[in-house]
């Protein structure tokens, strides 16, 4: 289960964090970390000082550009985020995302991410409504930033006493227990990528019926991708989905996208 | 009771540790550290820099010459320690610390301290054997030693949420509990009458659209009612749905039904 874990640094700017990082994950059994256009070295002298043995993970680091990359393949994506957001958006304490991680890591193609922000300010909105859910680590409202390190050893910590645990009741577990929603599902879920190429569509289609003008967004798109990130869409219903838009811009006299497939089966 | 836990550092090698150890205490609300013949200046350039704003713990900080003046006071001394000893010692899990912390801080006068040793050779014998237990982070058996500092934020993460529990054992009926998604959502939920009004006016649009054929309906309609029923879609939602419906019933020439209401605003 750890193995399918990822965590993800965005636009890191100091190296020993990084390898503060490796070292936090090593410790907790984590192995996959993946660091998106860092401002700052990841195999410098300071990362690998900080790393203390963990450099193994900084040399296996997938480095990339954007966020989309790095959680392209991942079915569940989780920010770690402060509390308050103008839009609310489903929201786990550590300790629930820990329990839920052996429903969401039963399949296993599933992937799990979370990501944390730069140093100075954090996740983007743009970036944490490409989220399944926030998670919130409790602080002291006064004082409540913690050490990218120490956030990341919080969850770290939280997965694997999630892990521990369904290591020990493993026996007792029944499968349906494991099941998202506590019964064999008949589609794997949609992946990443497969929703934002969703979210994408719908936009275009939304424009080309004058529902939708990207000058005043008002949050519309916010609002339709927490909508369909809540219900952890499968690779059907997302399907489904693309062919009922495909079906809208023929009418509507768009170009539908080359790339917009799912024609329902 | 969070300002009776007593962080206990020994002979702390690096500042930077002890500035990281007053940051990670101040962002879980502990404000009692104590320095044992700490082997850095406890103010310096680096410490102050890595507390980020926690210097006032730096500046309280009681600097003492033996663990014996630290935790004099202490009711409750629990030492961070590897888990295999020569001589077994009673060992508590930090989850199982925390959850004992409520009945060791029930006494106004009670007080624990949790004490961590030197970064490169943890506690001697001598100071474990000072200790009512001993608290083990689960960690890689591979790679089990945690840097101080993060080993700071677990126990005192653990300490918090104890804390938050005990605040909040009147929180079984907190509203966040009774929130769907675990934070006050922003509109209220919608009805199943506005559901099945949505449904309705779906199946209408996607046989307009010709994506749907009631003479052959292959579970279309029940995929999409699982899809959404699954999401819990609030009030705003809906609405913005039903809007969507009704500027492509506007674009296909498609009569909009005389309810098909839905301005999403």
């Amino acid at each position: 289960m750890l193995e399918r874990i990822r965590i993800v640094l965005i636009g890191t700017s100091h190296p020993g964090n990084i390898g503060g990082t490796a070292r936090a994950m090593k410790n907790m059994g984590l192995t996959d970390l993946a660091l998106v256009s860092p401002r700052s070295e990841a195999r410098s002298a300071d990362a690998i000082s900080r790393a203390s043995g963990a450099d193994d993970l900084l040399a296996s680091a997938n480095v990339v550009d954007t966020l989309e990359e790095a959680v392209a393949n991942c079915t569940l994506v989780v920010g770690a985020s402060a509390r308050s957001r103008t839009l609310p958006w489903p929201m786990l304490s550590p300790r629930a995302l820990g329990e839920r991680l052996p429903t969401e890591l039963a399949a296993p193609e599933a992937r799990v991410a979370l990501v944390f922000g730069r140093e100075d300010s954090g996740l983007t909105n743009a970036e944490l409504q490409r989220c399944h859910a926030h998670v919130h680590i409790p602080a002291n409202p006064e004082f409540s930033s913690l050490n990218l390190v120490t956030a990341v050893q919080v969850l770290a910590y939280e997965c694997r006493l999630a892990w521990l645990a369904m290591e020990q009741t493993a026996a007792s577990d029944t499968q349906e227990q494991h099941q998202p929603f506590g019964i064999d599902w008949d589609n794997p879920p949609a992946s990443h990528a497969d929703l934002e190429r969703l979210f994408e569509h719908l936009e275009r289609v939304l424009i080309a019926i004058d529902f939708h003008d990207p000058a005043t967004p008002r949050q519309l798109m916010a609002r339709l991708r927490r909508l369909y990130l809540r219900a952890r869409p499968d690779q059907m219903e997302v399907n489904i989905l693309r062919g009922m838009l495909t079906a809208v811009e023929k009418h509507v006299g768009g170009t539908p996208a080359t790339d917009s497939g799912g024609v329902h089966s």
